[in-house]
């Protein structure tokens, strides 16, 4: 099969590898049908050393299911199937109380191999969601995001308890910002101020629901949002993952407020004591969507088109022009790119 | 009047100061008759610097409103109440929402003039809770817990939600971690794991409630409550506020569980990124607890003698005698001292 491999930082190349097979009962192997470039894959396309081998990438994927092992009971050869971006048993303790990206399974992970013809799928049952059939190919995109960014967004919103008439800010104007922008919208928010300096992609916002968009970052973006909210936002969704995001979230907060973080942590230690969080009751929370939990909830306003949060993808490529849409997408020149097979 | 000051570490003295007044229309003077030495104030007992001028300690009292000014409404001249340790004007919106230590009253702030015997409180219609007339002098040291240790403690087991058959570690044996247990209880948890290695404070503890006990610190200790609770704790409340305790609280807790300080931290940066927080989608809160909002609820338990909380209380002492009880509190041969006068 024809598969994206990374051979270092700026290296993306597409060549034929082996097609992946059956390795354990509860393995599924899907076609991809659609796939999508992340924000999060810019990390290893900034970072990753340099190497011999190359590493599969991607982890959000719509398909078809070519194959099932003897185990795996809920989806069958032939149904279209979106998956998480989390391989998970969906029973354990952990999954059955939302957090399936805790499963205990031991065979529990995150995808990595999903710019590629096909992809083999662990714990296949507790991964793959069967989409209705005859599902309008137009909608593709958005059920395509119920694998990660929807859902992430989705998870930001939830674990911020967002909720009619709260003030919420989004910090950062990637996908995941924009989703949590239509999540906070979804929940209730009163007034949603999106935080974020590339006006395509505020209009968007603003479309999903944002009310208010603030440029400014640093102290002055935080001055902006404490102004226009007399004194901090209820909750902050927190969309990007590096440390001046998040001290911009504190910044911002409003004493008893929530700061939720959706956006991979590059930084391990930040403040959290008296100045920051302690001293004004801030709840700190978040972490990897399990956005197999949130499928069932998403599901139907994408399937009657209450919402389109397909949007966030303004290119759709072939899969030998990925290596051109990271260079886009570095460049931001492209918001997300969409894999189409 | 006679008062506690401190002149720098380990330097406390009794001596005779002029009496406070009624400086604002929303003031009230009370005439203490209960106080305590809380374990917060053992930090300047251990590293104020040393000063020509002594500064007034305290924060915690019960007693009888001696003169109130203008706009004082809710209590007057003769009534026995309760502070809650920060005054605050509890009608503001941080206020009405349970977080009335963010008030937004200018005046807002913490009591550091309760070792006495009067005391000034500002905003006291937001600040004194009116106890029952003709209360049991013996259950005095129970309702001065409302004034901090218990509200505390019950915030920290409320700010976990914790709820019927969780599983729950407090970390520290201190008088608010004790109340952790107690509060842990009352909200139904199942099991409640006691870190903490006085057998006099754990003993009580298990008293409150606490169904282990766990005297390992460090590694060993992680490693104890990880066993015995098959992975971690689903709620921490952490009781402590230096660093240690809380890199114990985050190897303990479960994933998709709840760190809950109420322990000042005494450092501000900590790890929150994907190997500690983010990974596992716990969640960090607590600050300053908001007691004022808990004593309606708190109070019935302590008056029809559910509860005794003033358990804490393990030495009594005069107000002369308040130098001896900040050492043997600092030497640990007292858990908490109550002040009598």
């Amino acid at each position: 099969m024809r598969a994206t491999l990374m051979y270092g930082a700026g290296d993306v190349r597409v060549e034929t590898i082996a097609d992946p097979s059956i390795q354990k009962p509860t393995d599924a192997i899907v076609r991809i049908v659609r796939s999508c470039v992340c924000g999060s894959d810019l990390h290893p396309y900034h970072g990753l050393p340099e190497q011999e081998q190359g590493m599969q990438v991607g982890h959000e994927f719509l398909g078809v299911v070519e194959q099932t092992g003897a185990d795996v009971a809920t989806v069958k050869a032939g149904d279209l199937v979106v998956a998480s971006f989390s391989y998970q048993d969906n029973t354990c303790e952990f999954c059955r109380v939302g957090v399936q990206t805790a499963c205990a399974h031991p065979e529990f992970g995150f995808f990595s191999a999903a710019q590629a013809e096909l992809i083999r799928v662990p714990l296949a049952d507790g991964t793959l969601y069967k989409l209705p059939t005859g599902v309008d190919t137009a909608l593709l995109p958005s059920l395509l995001t119920l694998a990660d960014v929807y859902g992430t967004g989705y998870h930001a919103a939830k674990m911020a308890k967002v909720s009619a008439g709260d003030t919420v800010a989004v910090v950062g104007d990637g996908a995941v910002g924009l989703l949590a922008v239509l999540s906070a919208k979804q929940l209730g928010a009163e007034r949603i101020i999106l935080m974020g300096r590339h006006k395509v992609r505020t209009d968007l916002g603003i479309e999903f629901g944002a009310t208010d968009v603030v440029a400014e970052r640093g102290e002055d973006g935080i001055a902006k949002v404490v102004e226009l909210t007399r004194g901090g936002a209820h909750k902050v969704l927190e969309a990007v993952g590096h440390r001046p995001a998040y001290d911009q979230a504190v910044g911002i907060v409003r004493g008893g407020g929530v700061i939720s973080r959706v956006g991979v942590p590059q930084y391990e230690e930040a403040p959290v004591g008296f100045a920051s969080l302690f001293g004004r009751n801030i709840t700190l929370n978040g972490g990897p969507a399990p956005v197999r939990a949130y499928i069932d909830e998403l599901l139907p306003s994408v399937l009657d088109g209450t919402v389109n949060p397909g949007k966030v993808f303004d290119r759709t490529v072939s899969l030998d022009e990925v290596p051109a849409a990271y260079q886009a997408m570095d460049h931001r020149e492209v918001l997300k790119a969409l894999i189409q097979f």
